[in-house]
This record gives C-alpha cells, sequence and structure tokens, in this order.
C-alpha cells in the first residue's frame, strides 16, 4: 500500500470521521489520497470489478482460496450499493482512485467510474491487511514496514491456488519479521481474523514457498529480517487481483493500491460480519 | 437425518471402508441407505444441485450465510467430478438417494439422477452436521438425539437470513441440550469447525429466537432437555435447502435426508479444506 506521506495531517484530520462522512468527502472528490488512518476502527475492503459473465468463476476463486481471497461482500449484477457493509453508499464514487484494465492491461486510473458502469458489473469487495495490522500492533507486536514508513514486501510463492473457470495463478504472500518470542501471539491473533486472510500460510525459510531472496520482494519494499526474527508470511489479497488479470477479462476495475473502500463495519465486528450471523453493518 | 435401523450391521461392516470403494458399491446400487456411519472419520455432505443461471445468487446467498450455508466444494457448470473433495468421483451417481424437485415441488426420489444431468448444472456440497456431533462426542459431550436414536430437532427462527437475488428466508437451526458444565467445551469445539456450521447462533430462551414451544420442532423428533441443561442452538444445513425451494426454481436435485455425498475429506482436515490453504483431498 502507497501512504500518502504529505496528506499526513489530512489524515490524522480524518481518523475519527465516520465512514459516511468520509465517503461524502471522496465522492465529490476533495479527497484523493491513500485512506491508511482515515476511519480508525472501521474495516477497509479492496475492490475487484467484473462483467457478470467472470463473477461466479470469480466468486468460486474466492471461495476455494478463502486465505487470499477473504471475501467481505458481493454486490449484485449492476447494483452499486453495497447494501449490508455500506449502505447508501456507492462504489462507483465512493473510492479515492480507480483502476481501469482491458483485457489485462492497465488503461486508465481516476477518480469515479460512473460513465464506465455497467447493468452487469458485480462488486466484490476483499479484506484488507490494514485491519489485521492494527490487531498485531493493538498486541504489541511490532509490523516492520509500519515502523519503517515502506509498503509491506510482498512475494510470488510456489503455492498454486486451486483454479476456477479462468482464474488460476500462484498464491501471493506478504511478510512480516516477527520476534520469536511474539510467533505464537501473532498466530492467535491472526487467526482470529479469517476475513482479513486469518493465520500465517507459513513461517520460516522462505525457499520452501519459492522465495529464493526475501531482500527482492516482487512487490511493495524490503524490510529488514533482524536478529531473533523469523520471517512469517500471510496470504496476501493481491492474490486475486493478479490471478483476474491474468485471466485478461475484456473489462475490469479495481481500486487504486493504497485507495481503499471505506466500510461501515467496525474492525471488532469485521469476524462476526464475515463469518458470523451477519445482519448490516450500523 | 434418517438412521436407517434396519441397515444397523451393514452400517457397522462399512464404518472402516474407504470413501472410493463406499462410492463404487453406492454407484452401482448395491447401497441405497442412509449414509450414517459409514466411512467413519471421513466428511459427509449435503447435495444442492442448481441450473447455472442460478448458481451465482445461491453461492452469495451462502457467503452471505456461511453459518447455516457453510460451502464445502462448488462444482463447475455441467461437471459432475468434484475434483477436490472427492476426485474421480461422480456426483450424479454416488450418492445412495436425491429428490428431484420442480419449481419448489417434490417431484421424484431416485438412485441416480444421470439422465436429468445438464450441461448448466452446478452442483454444491454443503457441511454436514455428522462431523460435527462426532467432534461433540469425541469431547466427552452427550448428543440427546443419538443417544435416543432419533433425528435431530429443527426449529424455523425469526432470524432472517441477508437475501441474495431470488434467494431468502427464515434461518432453521438445530437444538441440542448441553449441559450447563459443558456449554463453554461445547462451544469451543464447534467454533473451529466452521466448515460445519461453527459456533451455536443462540443459546438459552428459545422465544428470544421465536420458537414457541421447543417440544414441537417443526423438522426432525422432540427430544427432551433435562434439569441443569441449556438448549443449544446451531445454524443447520436445511436453511439454504428451503430458501432454494422457496425460490420455485425450474429444476432442484438434492441429496434425500440423511443420503450423504461422501467426500475423501477427513473430518480432521475439512477445516483446513475449506478454511484454509486447500489443496486437493487426498
Amino acid at each position: 500500500m502507497e501512504r500518502g506521506e504529505s496528506q499526513l495531517n489530512a489524515t490524522q484530520d480524518w481518523a475519527d470521521a465516520s465512514p459516511r462522512r468520509f465517503r461524502s468527502i471522496v465522492r465529490s472528490a476533495q479527497w484523493t489520497a491513500p485512506t491508511a488512518g482515515v476511519c480508525m476502527g472501521y474495516a477497509q475492503a479492496n475492490l475487484v470489478v467484473l462483467p457478470a459473465r467472470l463473477a461466479m468463476d470469480f466468486l468460486v476463486f474466492a471461495v476455494r482460496n478463502p486465505k487470499p481471497c477473504p471475501i467481505i461482500d458481493v454486490l449484485e449484477a449492476g447494483c452499486p450499493d453495497p447494501a449490508y457493509s455500506a449502505p447508501g453508499a456507492d462504489i462507483r464514487t465512493d473510492l479515492p482512485r480507480y483502476r481501469v484494465y482491458r483485457r489485462g492491461q492497465l488503461e486508465d486510473e481516476r477518480s469515479d467510474i460512473v460513465d464506465l458502469w455497467q447493468d452487469d458489473f458485480v462488486s466484490f469487495l476483499i479484506g484488507c491487511s490494514f485491519s489485521f495490522e492494527k490487531s498485531l500492533l493493538d498486541a504489541g507486536i511490532p509490523v516492520r514496514h509500519v515502523e519503517l514508513g515502506r509498503n509491506v514486501p510482498m512475494y510470488i510463492t510456489n503455492i498454486q491456488c486451486r483454479p476456477a473457470g479462468v482464474f488460476r495463478g500462484p498464491m501471493v504472500v506478504s511478510m512480516r519479521p516477527i520476534p520469536g518470542r511474539a510467533i505464537a501471539r501473532a498466530v492467535e491473533v491472526t487467526a482470529a481474523m479469517r476475513a482479513v486472510h486469518g493465520a500465517p500460510v507459513h513461517i520460516g525459510s522462505p525457499e520452501v514457498i519459492g522465495i529464493a531472496d526475501i531482500d527482492c520482494p516482487e512487490f511493495g519494499d524490503p524490510v529488514p529480517v533482524n536478529e531473533g526474527e523469523i520471517p512469517a508470511f500471510w496470504a496476501c489479497g493481491v492474490t486475486p487481483q493478479a490471478a483476474a488479470l491474468a485471466a485478461k477479462p475484456e473489462i475490469m476495475i479495481t481500486h487504486s493500491p493504497g485507495h481503499m473502500f471505506i466500510t461501515d463495519i467496525r474492525d471488532r465486528d469485521l469476524h462476526d460480519f464475515v463469518c458470523g450471523l451477519g445482519g448490516t453493518a450500523k
């Protein structure tokens, strides 16, 4: 995730804002920066929009690969209102920045997608690691890339996702170096957060999952693994986006990295919203 | 679930069979009885088959209501082979008994669906409470209806599922009376089994969830709640079937009650198969 350093004061101004209020500012194009740090305590989400004819296969891909693809909400075809996760919001205008891909190529980056909207578009909201990193920090576990103000390092692994229809590809993981004394706690904390990737998929030896050089991540920035620390690898939300792009759909729209959708779901309610009885976010 | 009392000896003969061997016997129509007790240690599954044009909405319904609708596997349109949960099996022949519904009405009950198969049929395998009851028993928690050789009591509640497309309806729950000392353990044991309904959705006062008379279940058989016991209510797999039937699809095929599909997934691996890294059942 990009961090909008120049927006730091503005971000702090919006840390306590309600999601509804913040989305209205985004909708009126007064906010175009990354969303890390705004509306603290509310879950942010990745966005993937696909035509209906690909939506079933993409949802099956997500169901078959729940760790990299934790679905928070699926909007019905043509519907831009996330009626459960953010009633009254509009998925076409309420993210600060969108990416438009055609046949797998980035074609455009823009601040709304109103004029691109199709009646057959199905929107997927997918869990974001912001919620999960906040829980690690709250548990007293250091998060290196946050400390260093960098993007998390991400790697393509030799773990193949279960394919579904046209969607297939390797799992992408993010890495956080964890002190040996804190590994068990980091597992406990994240295992309880299935809605945002859950427990690590691998801990220790990077080469076992096909990572040749931990200092050369495929995405994001490298971070040092210090003496006494073990690299822990979590399934990463880049996985479904990469799989979708590899399928070269005629059109696909996503958020721009770091420019997320802010839901009405409190982080503390996210697990129950996704894995429990549900209801509508308040 | 019906229990095939007259098949008890036969069931015991098949308790240690491999799923592959048992399915071949079912396929050759030598076994037509309920499946409780066969292939012990392997997960059994509910089956729902729907035409592709309803499949996306049904899967969204399941994703929105994961406690009553825990998806174990989704087969691609027209594909009768559960390539992940039971590679080489055939969903059209490998269940002992099927029900065929047209526009929500039961039309036929039969031992295979080969001649009804359509290229656009999507098959859903949904978690079954057998796995979950075995874990309760293994943890030393009594399961009343099993003790009494009855079907579990099931009730329609006032908890509304989140609708998706044409699919909507109330949550159906099953009830097991649990001694006060064992409630916490029963929650722990089942909370770890998200692939088969997870933790109870309600414990105690039946009237709060719209159950007027605990002695009059809508499905299954009543069981006594003894002194010192609390009724615990779990989301029930009847919910998605009832919601699907209420939508009156042109055609829908399910297993007959108690006549389940035996997967290659060991009960102990079920959570990881469904919620973890997946892979293919071995």
